[in-house]
């Protein structure tokens, strides 16, 4: 059963493995980006949440005002919390697929719709586009994480 | 010091190893489990947060009424937050963990009581069941996570 | 391409991986002690947010009025919440990163500069420290994490 797994000693000539690297950094950069939109978002609806971050605007009621949620902040918060609940999953169970020796094009097919469809997810949420885009987009890569955690428990269980 | 961890090659034919990718699918797939109660309760209780997610409902005033917490929501999103804060540490101490060569049986136990204790902590959470039963399933998670930790700085300390 | 990255055979013996699984562990352990933070803080600040968890302190109103949001509270989950948005990123890209054959120098560099700008980032958040010492120490982590990005999809890069 296990010796269906590819030779990690082949991890690094592996295209599966270097596809499963690729798609990985682009889509936690892509979550990373989510932190410099919040800030965005935060700077210009000045809308901040720690009175720290508001004693460049003057001292006692004047600064105070400014702390105070925005409903573009609160969106991109969101979306970044989605992220994380759904790009977690990818980065564990996406490892030990790629380690279980699946076909490269069954791979890539997986990792390419995965990424495309967060990305989409994302320009869903925070233009945002009618429904169900953004909930066709989260459940696209929600069945592509499900179908990569089926292979890696018919591959490798051990309970 | 480093031989102490298992030899990579035989990673593949490793039963620690596939024990740490059958736990980890399970922990990860009771996580993203915890989207569709959440997507489940929002449908029944008609509580959502995003102005488009009510748009079936009619316009104006009579959907806007739909745009609102609910307690069974907000319960279900804890849980959520909880998971992801404590299956983040075993993710990533795990798979140290795994490769720092540990006994399987130890090993085994470790995988075991991590996941059986964070199912008991969503049935806590979602029941929900009297204190202490979330605090000591978050607990005993949490301790076996430490213990895991131990071992690989204990095995691998390169500061 | 890919002969550039470290053989995986040798990872057991790999410095630069050791250093990785230091630094994870640290960082993620870090994190977990958010975790006990946010309980002191709610236990002594008497602020709960489930109806289970004031159980101890009476039945109806007089155990009511202990479910409420409490600044310091809500400030360290803010910081938790933000561990969890950075340390996740650092997790998966620090990991392909530490594959991809970096010097050690370099990668000890990233390391040790992203574990202490987060822990300065917990002391900035948590004390709390005047701005700009939260943003910076923030800064610091995420610049970090891209630099080790931008290696990995320099190496690995298979679209």
């Amino acid at each position: 059963r296990s010796g269906e797994m590819a030779k990690l000693t082949q991890l690094i000539d592996n295209e599966v493995f270097r596809a499963y690297a690729t798609y990985t950094a682009i889509v936690l950069l892509k979550m990373m980006l989510m932190s410099l939109i919040t800030a965005y978002f935060r700077i210009t609806r000045k809308a901040f949440v720690n009175p720290e971050d508001t004693a460049s605007f003057g001292k006692g009621e004047s600064a105070k005002k400014y702390l105070r949620t925005d409903p573009d902040v609160e969106r991109v918060r969101r979306g970044h919390l989605n992220d994380l609940e759904n790009i977690v999953p990818f980065l564990g169970i996406g490892l030990l697929y790629a380690l279980s020796g699946p076909e490269l094009y069954t791979a890539l097919l997986h990792f390419r719709i995965f990424a495309g469809a967060r990305i989409a997810h994302t320009f869903a949420y925070l233009i945002p586009l009618p429904q169900p885009s953004r909930g066709l987009s989260w459940a696209v890569a929600y069945a592509v994480t499900i179908s990569m955690a089926y292979r890696v428990l018919k591959t490798v269980l051990y309970l």
